[in-house]
């Protein structure tokens, strides 16, 4: 059965078109699979999205990160910040669970690579967070190896939205969040390519909860000034525009417009990582010295702005309305935005 | 006459309550003046932000600098963001005066302080700019030293907003743009500070304004989707609360909410920086050599993220219902907001 | 039995004076745990760096974090960087090892804070690696949990130096390299502080090895021009010295000198990680709105800058020489420096 | 007459190949002119390095900067940051005189560009710096733009060092520092590429200064240790190896290294900024939306980070043994290194 989204609301997020299936995957190549830990105590789980279908360890990708408000836990970023490629899938998980979803992906890149005939001896694996402590007993860091390998099975095109794999125990604007995608398509000489953004949303307060523009909640705050707006965000977003890391930095930095247009202020709490790839210009140990690559013409890249700002803001709304209500072993009520709209 | 602001038209920008005058002059200490230069040829000028009324360059600032899109000339952010201080008044002008009035900013803080006895071999003077060579033939970098001083000069709490000193030729949004401001009260520690806000917008396409969520054209885009979102925007954050540099890194950085906000996705060709100072903390020579600051407590910076978002939201749209229309030498005609509302 | 470092074989570095044992533990309360894990197929291990016997968790210390060549795996720089802090001991491994010996930590910071009452539900853990795969299986990533807490509980003053913990299989500048530390005494404000460095060292070409400026090789590099320096230093200083965090950026950058002086050009596979934290200043959740805190003056910073370059040069010095020859199962010799010198 | 140069003394740093002239000139197209300021109360000057014969604005170039220190007033890092381009030659003047000589940069670009038939409204001129205090009298701000464009007019490929254009009035470990320059060749793909280095050397204590490792000074610093390291140093790297900005950051960094070897600690007081442009991959506004550039593969950039480091410690020294002693108006007696060797 078939989710309903944010667009099936009669909700239009800005002006590009949309890829076929609307989602990350639209990005050839792309795929995403989850896994979800849920019982007693736990509402957690893992999102592994894969590149591409070939290894991606024998050819990277040129990728970048932005660190919106670094109040998170993000393993990985250090050496796409240097070097400029991302060789693993990357992982989405619960705060507390990182070393060990990193470990995973450790162990997946060497299993690969050794049935493949390489040995590894140092692997870059890219793990981003939310805290889903809320509704998770997250201390015990319920996400095993075996669950990001069940993960990475079931990586598809037409993946599901909401409170699955790391977006199952999520809150976004007081609501349940959850795991949410979108993608646009954009034309530069005369070709068409496609942006897609998927986001683990987990962040933001209910009274600044805003629809293309419009306020959902009457609460004028003065009760609740106190409050923090804990949380995070992490956005992912592929493409297969040909670019630099440079230039896919700034692409990934207008992804905080669409949490802005959102009712979002940055809180301090929230962790808020970007992580930009692109699925041109593949990097293999075989290159030779001196290597070519494509990239867009800097002035022409303000279309791929647009598309990641509109791209974030529609995947955020689909990471809610996509979720079920859920009640939570302590008690916590988060009911789902497709209820109130 | 009292220029009627974006509150007057019933735009309640976010929920803080306002400063006394709704400026970033609510902070105490800080002043603002402008020089216009307006003839045959030009719309341009040049806007000062005084820190303070004492002499800032022997009693420094806590200061830093965010750059949102770094195509831009301002002048001074290394060193802010190296030491951590501001030194020198803040002044804006058009993009290819930055060198002409960072001399200028030199040559009145040699002064100044020669006055008071000290003889000064290294300034950093702090100079933003947007481009307004729409309505201004930049090319003849019009303004001059005397310019300069005379906007110190005329440095004063309540003043002009909309087409005035560096916003005398901006266009933001289709319209004139210019400058703006405002400003929130919050509440540390039961006491009250003020976050105050000043802009120089020449940012944004039309179609995609905003006006508290809501847009104001009609048109889909579909016939301009390669028009590029020329411009730029400055924003000066002031504030009284103690804050560390990277305290105050933080806060700046919200200000590009409340960009995206009214409508922007930050395009490529609009330098957007942010300069934040804090009257608070000064720093001077004859310090010892351990020094007793005072700071906020990290998770009590949110409610001065919120300010920072709605003060530049409100301040933005400030400088653009304030401004006339304007009819320029080579045939542009920019609206002002405040007819069209 | 006292080992021999390098100022045992006469050699001075840089003129500040030491502290009494000479080792990052002379920064009161720091303290410092091996585990080494050495088989037929494995050298590797963990070393732990104590910044308090009490709980840093809940008085967490001013930190900073500088990336001088980013090929590299260390977790819990982001929020370092973003938040000023540290909140969890700082581990050392293997590369592949990180994700393991990170989730370790969080179980310590889990249990620890249990025990005092605390329930916790967000750690940034921070650990940090160099790649000793030439003398260690380490795609079988062999530190475990108990091999850390194991190096916390083994904590002392005066640890040991060369190959032990996370220095027991690497390799410098051709050598067998390992964990070296020394320290240095400012006088700030008419009182003595203490300023602390530990290495794990990984990198660089025997040809480039010098030792107070003096090259040991005679090899001119002809034949080895394209051989790669591949390997990493992790530096950690520690001080008494209260500093911002953005004073305690410059500081650990000057580590860098450190490093260049032992002759090596910062290779594109060495990854060159340097996390600094000052005792001084501690934060804890119950701080009121406002806090107070002191930190040097700017301008007294450059003693501190001198103390960072001697102490990180001693440092790898000490690591060389402290150090045992290795015959590692896969037929790797490594040399010792004490036996060169 | 040919001056004579640190290799003139004997002194052979590092291992690999120097260009012809060994100056930063051996980079084809590069050239460099000066324009000295000396009278009775002026020792300054401008220097300016022309990457190219032909119009950079209207072809630009990859460019990068890196700060190592940033107590310093560079003009135009912030847009080379952002955008990864050179549009305009780099000055290098006295620090107060970086508004006047950006606005002449700006000037040239303007004339240049409307004699060959384009019309310029935004031009990022980038300009360094270092403090000449102890020998000019800075706050004349001696350098205009007739010294501009007369530099600009003498630029040369076998061109002065040591104590003119920007180096007049420079103090280098307490010597007579200036302008010095040198170069190294490296291969990659079977092809022979240059690196060329020019530097405006002002920092460092005497007591600190090595050449090629050995210490000059017996001084063992117990009497000087509260005296700062002013001053700064300027270091621009041409190169015309294909390389992207990030790759370009990453060599150019290596120029601290040089810096390290000479025996500087990065004292608080000197500004270090580093400025890398690349004469291969022009960008022009006629380009396609893709555009294809070429590389250096990553792990072949060692052999540039030797070449930088190198070149950066041999132009340090080329700096001071080209110079002359001098007697400054107020007293001033800076020796030379050449008197001394």
């Amino acid at each position: 059965m078939k989710q309903k989204r944010i667009s099936d609301f009669g909700v239009r997020i800005g002006v590009l078109p949309t890829g076929k299936l609307n989602k990350i995957t639209d990005v050839p190549g792309v795929t995403v699979g989850h896994c979800t830990v849920r019982d007693e105590k736990h509402n957690t789980g893992v999102t592994v999205i894969m590149p591409s279908e070939d290894n991606i360890f024998l050819n990277k990708m040129t990728a970048s990160v932005y660190v919106h408000n670094g109040f998170g836990k993000t393993a990985g970023t250090l050496q796409i910040e240097e070097l400029g490629t991302l060789e693993t899938p990357i992982a989405l998980t619960n705060t507390l669970n990182v070393g060990k979803v990193s470990d995973a992906v450790v162990e997946y890149t060497i299993c690969r690579c050794k049935e493949e005939g390489t040995d590894v001896v140092s692997v870059n694996s890219v793990v981003g967070e939310c805290n889903d402590c809320r509704t998770n007993d997250i201390a015990d860091r319920a996400v095993s190896k075996e669950h990001v390998f069940s993960a990475i099975g079931s990586a598809c095109a037409d993946f599901e939205e909401g409170g699955v794999g790391a977006g199952a125990g999520t809150k976004c604007y007081g609501l349940k969040g959850g795991i949410g995608s979108a993608s646009r398509i954009v034309s530069l000489g005369g070709k068409d390519y496609t942006v897609g953004v998927i986001v683990q949303s987990n962040y933001g307060k209910h009274e600044d909860l805003r629809i293309d523009g419009k306020k959902i909640s009457e609460d004028d705050h003065s009760s609740r000034m106190g409050e923090c707006d804990v949380g995070s965000i992490m956005v992912i977003l592929a493409c297969d525009v040909p670019l630099t890391s440079r230039q896919l930095k700034r692409v990934i930095k207008r992804c905080s417009v669409g949490i802005a247009r959102c009712g979002s202020y940055i809180g301090h709490g929230s962790g808020e990582v970007f992580i930009g790839f692109s699925t041109s210009n593949r990097f293999s140990s075989s290159d030779d010295d001196i290597v070519s690559i494509s990239c867009v013409k800097e002035s022409k890249l303000d279309i791929l702005f647009r598309a990641a700002g509109e791209a974030t803001e529609e995947a955020i709304l689909n990471s809610m309305v996509c979720a079920e209500e859920l009640h939570a072993f302590n008690g916590t009520l988060l009911k789902s935005l497709k209820d109130i709209l």
